[in-house]
């Protein structure tokens, strides 16, 4: 076996655009997949990082790997992207993936509903039976922008690449609650526990991945087992995941094992400590705000430093959204802020939780551009300059730090 | 090298529920490719029929291949799928795909666009800056549905699956047309002609990809370069595609390299001859109504026969859309058609060219029953029972071929 044999597969991309060339010019008629990989690694250059294998059905050239668990989607492989292909879409995992063989039979997996009339354990194949609803959303990180701190947080330093909108298929959560007879009491809080094997020889509780939100997310949550048309991936939380609209992504607990209702706040590490907006010189503690709902945001994606293309007629585009609630306008700047104008919203509306893709043409001259764009929501909520400095570096919707600067030539 | 370097990469879906119980049963700690390759093809059966050099990157796992040009999606692989990924939509080719090369310098492909004040070669480049617009439609080929006809024309038996719903971003025809001063007279047709390498030693006429339009086509047609947020691979007609929303699929001019506005219908074999909708016994002459527009038309996706589930509650789930007009409401059968009830409209609305998902919520009793849907456009025009025989087995969108025969436990 040599050494390519052990490399992921290079993407697609890769494959069209970069080893072509070579492969023509060797006069080779047809492809094989040694000699596609061998081109792809001469062709491309800086070689590309291997991808872990749990993700290495992904698209390496569209992505960032911080690490094996923390996985960016590159800015300007974002395009008019009104759904991120799986191929492209970032991962963030809290723990390791589980093995593999928790999706050999996804419909056996079971969640235990708690907090309501009639508790039990459901499997998959049984909610598949109870209600089905589909939903496009943004999944983001809520460290996404994280690299934008001057403070160098600890923590992935994230720039736009850790968010994506994608579409989910499940059961609403609140037919799953009807059905069970409805909820006890009136309570505050639903939970969701991860079922990721937790690393022996530590207390559960410092690294389980479980969350409390307020009980209305339960209006728009699913209990989720498609991504994109297709079974949740592993790394994405299959064989089931809950899928609450408007919420940061450490809130969307994959391989969900749990989901209770209830009046007490979970006391697992990640929820009492962790993704907290700890003030500048604190520390995390369970009376500061949570990471629970998205901020207003956008970004540009067209043109960027990497692709800033020549003076004279422009489209200036972007991706825009709003958290809970949708999209109003979106307003662009190419003088760093100093004045704005309005930009056209374009393509399919996809619902309030889904972005929004924005274009503004405009004629400019040569040379260098600060760009900058800015949402407005459909409450009124505008996307602020500056971020709200704290600690984990969360949060980041600051329209002055997703500015991009672009020599036209 | 050996035999499995020569073989595409297993699907992603392969992977995860194929070779993970070999994998950990052989205790391996690591997948490499190699290892993976080799326990996908274990323990896959049938084996996976190995996908063409331009299409490799595809999902093996959920298409059909029919030849080398020809491949189709699975029934089963359509989930709820709201945008098929660019990994599972099907393929037609009329002819081979360009060399690769073509798509080195995708900026840099241009189309010449004839029968307006200023006629002239526009490049991709250019285009980009001209305008920006995104559109969902349901891209279909015309003969999908073909295999259901008892006749069993020549070409490729498709069933339900030579049909995607998919994501198109370039820039509007009629912006592009404005900007070159306009249309010259009155033309009745707008005509394309793809950029295929056409076979030595035959009439050019006979062979190239040119189909006309009614002009009137042109309002929501895009030139486009990305699919699904990408730019477009060659299988799909990168680096530049003429995407006109309702029609169908042979009219989605791929590699254009000429758009010309004029009163006379392309005499080329594809349009003149090819394509029309001929009454049984009959020769294909230009007389005949050509392929243009696609018919309402829905399917179920699930419960299929190949994934029946058990009897009690059933969600019964499909996808539905209205050629050139949206959807207004489905209905479904649980007894071949005796009777129908009306199913819910699920999930996000991308526009009238999309297709939209629905489900109906049932009990059915443990035996073998017949599910059907019939699909209605917001103009009232209802999925017929029946196909229309033609010679070429066109434009089927029978409710009654579509219909599955399932049986639960």
């Amino acid at each position: 076996m040599n050494k390519l044999d052990q490399q992921p597969v290079p993407g697609r991309r890769q494959l069209l655009a970069g080893s072509a060339t070579a492969l023509v010019a060797a006069g080779l008629g047809s492809f094989t997949q040694a000699a596609r990989a061998q081109a792809a690694s001469q062709a491309v250059a800086p070689a590309v990082k291997p991808l872990p294998a749990y993700v290495s059905w992904k698209d390496a050239n569209a992505l960032i790997l911080h690490s094996s668990s923390t996985i960016e989607t590159k800015r300007s492989a974002m395009g008019m992207g009104l759904i991120t292909p799986a191929e492209q879409l970032y991962v963030r995992n809290n723990l390791p993936a589980p093995a593999p063989t928790i999706l050999e039979n996804r419909d056996a997996w079971t969640v235990s509903v708690e907090g309501v009339k009639s508790p039990r354990a459901l499997s998959v194949a049984e909610l598949k039976t109870l209600g089905v609803e589909t939903v496009a959303m943004v999944l983001q990180c809520s460290g996404n922008g994280r690299g934008f701190f001057p403070s160098k947080p600890s923590g992935t330093p994230w720039k736009v690449g850790a968010a994506g909108c994608v579409v989910w298929t499940g059961v609403p959560v609140r037919e799953v609650v009807e059905l069970l007879g409805g909820l006890v009491s009136s309570p505050e809080f639903m939970t969701g526990t991860g079922g990721e094997t937790l690393p022996e020889g530590l207390d559960p509780k410092s690294v389980m991945v479980e969350r409390s939100l307020p009980v209305a997310a339960m209006a728009d949550a699913l209990l989720a087992w498609e991504m994109n048309g297709q079974p949740i991936s592993l790394a994405h939380g299959g064989p089931l995941r809950l899928v609450v609209p408007g919420y940061q992504g450490v809130n969307q607990i994959k391989y969900i094992k749990r989901l209770a209702f209830g009046s007490v706040e979970s006391d697992a590490k990640i929820m009492a400590h962790g993704y907290r907006i700890s003030p500048p010189g604190s520390k995390a503690d369970v009376s500061q705000p949570s990471v629970l709902e998205m901020g207003v945001k956008s970004w540009i994606t067209n043109p960027l430093p990497e692709r800033p293309g020549v003076a004279g007629r422009v489209q200036i585009q972007g991706l825009a959204f709003g958290g809970l609630r949708g999209i109003k306008r979106v307003e662009v700047s190419v003088d760093g802020g100093k004045s704005w104008s309005r930009a056209r919203l374009v393509g399919p509306d996809l619902g309030k939780y889904a972005w929004r893709q924005f274009a503004f043409a405009t004629t400019l001259p040569a040379g260098t551009h600060t760009l900058a764009s800015r949402a407005i929501d459909t409450a009124g909520f505008i996307q602020p300059e500056q971020r709200l400095e704290n600690v984990g570096g969360y949060n980041n919707n600051s329209w002055a730090d997703h500015a991009v600067s672009v020599t036209l030539a």
